[in-house]
């Protein structure tokens, strides 16, 4: 297994917003088209909470609450909450003792598992459960950050901002403000500072985390409790998952934590129609982009991306098929690419639902006339919208080409990549060292060469990957390249890799290392298909990059602008898009019209079993022994799982769901089926996230893992020892 | 409880054909609009079993199941289902012993459970169980058919239909040969005779059944377990109901039937992949209409229904809501309102998808191109689709004033019913006695008399009725109709209700009787604001309805002709739509792609108690006391409820499901919510039938209910008293 899943898939979307292919894909069975009913979309109106509940502990929305729960929580309420939440690598955690216990997902904590597991045992698959303090395990290279500074420096960031004269100096401006900033308090206050942009840059805070280095592993179950149903029931409800895993943080002294800042274990656990927080770091959600730039995302980003999983689900299932030998080489990134493919076709199909556009324009149309009718408004921002609208066309415009000369980005053939590397590197070397990139210089440039060429290139799969590749390239270039053309031109894709992958040298280590080794001029002069092909086309694809940049530089300092419109009319009422920091989200426990009938608020473990005799004890709801054989103290009606209306996304796994005493209730994990157009629209007609139920938790852990230190520890708020 | 709810439910589809108004409803949140694909619909071709696979017995499909599933039947096999198989009032049923023991549903039980009741019981609501032969109970007026006689009579109806000169008389002398055929093998052979008609006319058959009338009552479980789940579940999968009954038929000695057809059980019961055969009666499908048909169904007929049935559910919840004390009277009203109300928003779903018509009109297309090119096919049948749709037009033109005009249907207020019933007594009895209907003559008078006025109105419940019934008047007159401006005109219908209310005397028996015992000349004065407005209408209304019905006669004639053109170019290589008559289905046990992940082919107990404790062992999901704590030896992992591919539809309900070797395997009880739009289409894409799983029934019995002499008998094959 490799790094979190989690992280990688969130991820995708930033890595690939700029990737390339106008065709739209076929989007499989599930897409149907129009149902048509009476529905007038210029009648849909915005909802008032469309922009989320992803509230900052910076603009705490106590007026609000109040209003909709009777209950105002005090400053105390949100510092508590604040410091007993965590952030994690990729993912959100909590304190919940006050001798530095940890939760968090199960999925968060794969790679943990990995990197503790010692020889003839296979925690990821087989769990962990340390009997004793002595035996809990110190993760490498891993930690915890708690939030413990927050402070508003959107002055400073926004004044070096406008002395900028150039949109491209203005974003450059502003980059070095924050760098400075960041670095400033880092000195200050020993903290891992961050500055945060909210509102697309309307507000800037400082961000201060206290960071835990020694994070140590008590608890996992078997990945078949973690992971239960596997991809299919992955964002998905009714749900059996016990995805959960416990840490502790020691201190300095080598011995676990002290902290008054927990969340305590709720009796009860989460209860039908009661109001609950979730504390948690949501990774990114797109809800202030204007229309136009969710038309951009519609028509272009998101199909090149879904086409691009879809392609990698096929050739990754094909060949693990083919080759079960292979699974532990490649299963995680399978999980990974299916995990992707189901998230983008549910956000695909929210941005192709007509209403989800039709209230992003009502809640536009009502932005726009609140700027219109404010003189000083009007003056600074009204142009906004239509200058964003023109950028979209140009890249749009620029969308197929930049993606064809996009190397190193999913869904790639590796050696388009590997050839990309070794021809920069050339360019590179043929400079004086103080003119080359930072890591061509000195140290650097050593390990930049090493990783060059770092692995043998698997060639069946390569095939593969490099026919969907050029066929897309094909695509994107629609004939218009010469060097393509002469590359690939109408011949069949599979014709064309074969010939490739026969006359290269980039596939065998060797051959490769020799061609680095022999230097600059021979890199540049080489015959070697890949290599030749870029360096033919680098002058082309130079531009090309250079023009995406320009748009980009103009669109991000239009969307700044845009940030602050949007702050100077809502204020902190509505919250800002997500950014991986902490944020408070509250909600109601709650079941929803499912399948015709209606989704329970909770489930219980007979569910589970439910699923696993159903399927005739098969992966993924196959069931280790000791869960298929439960002892008669088990209660199966105990809680399992349960659904709520708070605003959850990637990066939110982990996070503590608490009830209004800051007790825990529950754990998120996931959101269901309907929650993944959320990315750019909240709503909680049917949008649920998915949490494991503290209850289910403590059941499991005292009647199938007999782990009573660790429910003694839960209950009582401190360990025994 | 009163009757059947299933008979009730589809013949719903018949009943309310006719009924008018052009309105489109708001199809509630369920329905959204078009998520856009990039589906052509000119692409979209028709599948090879759109028109499904309720195959008949009169052209067994032997090649294409030996084709299929390797199978090939024998005669013998054919016959053994179909001496098997049973038919009910509104359901199917069959023998599942050789002492006449019958399988049927809980649902289809319900009339006679209330049937057999005894004072201080209550089973309907508690179940019943004979623990000897003794204390099996006869049910009253009931009985159970088998199809013992099929002859094929085309030649005879058509020759009398083509005697005819007018559209009117052909399809008058059809009816008259269809009446002297079933008249004469009735004569013949003693059975009950139906002449059935397939393909819309294309073929006739004679179908004898052998009547069994002492039909008696063996097994019941509690309401709970046969409709566990209630109105949310019902029409879904996953699902977890007991929705079983056991009957026995009885010999005219009184003794058990000793039957040397009847399915044995299957020792495992239904397995993933495995194929399988229901053989039942389907209720009716529409599958052969034409795409103009269709259309008017889709525009005409289903909205109006559907709106209606909205209406009736709102109406009869707020009601029972506020007086929880008429539940008795009202509940299965209420019950069959829902069930028809989920039904047609499903079917409304089906036919305003694009797709299911775009597969009609691909069918059309080359079913029309067929006809083309053969030219004497072309000479008789060439102009019938054009002539149908401009016949479609001619009837929405009509009907919204045709069902404004008729009073005593669906979702109508009681008082213009009575008030039409009153005034047609008051014509008739001004006609001589041999110029009146045959229900104003002699003896049968006095029990017409006595019907018009039968009870006394529930004021509270007519009122919202009421104002429902203008409402949708006075879009369906729409200002042309100076009788209803003069009563109701623009003012509020709820005004108009109460002034309507007030003033009549048809809420009130004694003053409702009196002006019956007035006699005609009364009552054709009255003042009554209904009557008066009748009487007043009558000659508007005579005018429509024999409007109406010549459209209708014009139609019919032309639909016959197409079905004969159908199997003159498709043969029996279609089945028939479905007619209430026995059917045999194939399909194969398989689980489906729903709500983001994958339903299994097979459910278990176990998820029953995941629902009942989901949902807080709340109503509909509680379970009586002895399923709260099951005795260990009770094996909750034994499937109990299962999915297949086979085509079903209302009047299949407790149809058997069975092996090749004529095993019983399941029984239907219900479909999945995608399948509700097959009665114009059938796939089996995600569109299952549900059955109860043969091992489920059979643990019930033994480890719930302790039924130990029946669960014998259904192993060994008959009684062991």
């Amino acid at each position: 297994m490799n790094k979190r899943l989690l992280i990688l898939i969130w991820t995708l979307v930033t890595v690939l917003l700029l990737a390339g292919c106008s065709t739209q894909p076929r989007l499989g069975g599930a897409v149907r088209p129009a149902v048509h009913s009476a529905v007038d979309l210029d009648t849909v109106r915005a909802g008032a909470f469309d922009t989320g509940k992803m509230w900052t502990f910076d603009y705490p929305p106590v007026d609000y609450f109040e209003r909709t729960y009777s209950f105002r929580p005090t400053p105390q309420w949100f510092e508590q909450a604040r410091l007993a939440a965590l952030r994690l690598p990729g993912c959100s955690a909590s304190f919940v003792t006050a001798d530095g216990l940890v939760m968090t997902n199960h999925h968060c904590a794969r790679g943990a598992l990995d990197a503790v597991n010692r020889e003839g045992e296979n925690l990821p698959q087989d769990g962990f459960y340390a009997a004793t303090l002595e035996d809990e395990r110190k993760i490498p290279n891993y930690y915890a950050d708690q939030l413990v500074l927050i402070e508003d420096v959107t002055d400073e960031v926004v004044r070096a901002f406008e002395q900028g004269k150039t949109d491209e100096e203005r974003v450059r401006m502003r980059q070095n403000a924050i760098a400075e900033i960041e670095k400033r308090y880092a000195e200050k206050t020993g903290l891992i500072c961050n500055v945060i942009t909210f509102y697309n840059g309307g507000r800037y805070s400082l961000y201060g985390y206290k960071r835990y280095t020694d994070v140590r592993l008590v608890f996992a179950p078997e990945q078949e409790l973690g992971y239960f149903g596997g991809d299919p029931d992955n964002f998905t409800y009714p749900r059996y998952a016990l995805d959960v895993t416990f840490y502790r943080v020691y201190g300095e002294d080598g011995k676990p934590l002290t902290t008054s800042t927990y969340f305590p274990w709720s009796a009860a656990g989460a209860a039908e129609d009661e109001a609950v927080f979730v504390l948690g770091n949501p990774g990114r959600t797109n809800r202030l982009l204007t229309v136009a730039q969710l038309e951009f995302m519609r028509d272009y980003q998101y199909p090149f991306l879904f086409r691009a999983l879809d392609n990698l689900v096929r050739i990754f299932s094909d060949y693990l098929a083919k080759h079960p030998d292979k699974k532990l080489q490649y299963q995680t990134q399978l999980f990974s690419y299916s995990n992707g493919h189901k998230l983008y076709e549910g956000r695909l199909k929210g941005l192709r639902d007509p209403i989800t556009l039709a209230k992003k324009r009502d809640f536009e149309r009502t932005f726009r006339s609140s700027v219109a009718t404010k003189p000083q408004l009007q003056r600074q921002y009204v142009a906004l919208w239509e200058e964003i609208e023109r950028l979209q066309t140009e890249k749009a415009a620029l969308f197929a080409e930049n993606n064809a000369f996009t190397f190193r980005r999913i869904g790639r053939s590796s050696l388009f990549g590997i050839a990309f590397d070794i021809v920069e590197y050339a360019k590179q070397m043929r400079r004086p060292e103080n003119e080359r990139d930072q890591r061509y210089r000195g140290n650097a440039l050593e390990q930049t060469k090493d990783r060059l060429v770092s692995a043998q290139v698997d060639v069946e799969l390569e095939r593969t990957l490099l026919e969907f590749h050029l066929t897309w390239m094909r695509d994107a270039f629609a004939g218009r390249n010469e060097h393509f053309n002469a590359l690939v031109g109408n011949r069949p894709v599979s014709a064309v890799a074969a010939e490739l992958l026969g006359s290269t040298i980039l596939t065998n280590k060797e051959t490769a290392t020799w061609l680095v080794e022999a230097g600059p001029d021979a890199i540049l002069a080489s015959t070697d298909p890949f290599i030749a092909f870029i360096v033919k086309t680098d002058a082309q694809a130079t531009d090309v990059r250079r023009r995406v940049s320009d748009v980009e530089s103009r669109e991000a300092a239009r969307v700044q602008m845009l940030g602050r419109a949007l702050y100077d009319v809502y204020g902190t009422s509505i919250p800002p898009d997500a950014t991986f920091t902490l944020r408070m989200a509250d909600g109601v426990v709650k079941g929803y019209p499912y399948n015709g009938t209606v989704a329970p608020p909770v489930t219980t473990f007979y569910g589970m079993y439910d699923r696993f005799y159903s399927f005739g004890k098969k992966e993924p709801w196959w069931l280790p022994d000791r869960w298929q054989t439960p002892p008669p103290t088990f209660t199966m009606s105990t809680p399992f799982n349960f659904v709520s209306t708070n605003d959850v996304i990637g990066g939110n796994s982990g996070s503590p769901v608490v009830n209004k005493n800051l007790e825990v209730v529950g754990l998120i994990f996931d959101g269901n089926i309907e929650s993944l157009p959320n990315d750019v629209l909240y709503s909680s007609e049917v949008e649920r996230a998915v949490s494991v139920h503290s209850a289910g938790i403590l059941e499991a852990l005292r009647s199938i893992y007999n782990a009573e230190r660790l429910v003694k520890e839960i209950r009582g708020g401190k360990t025994s020892q």
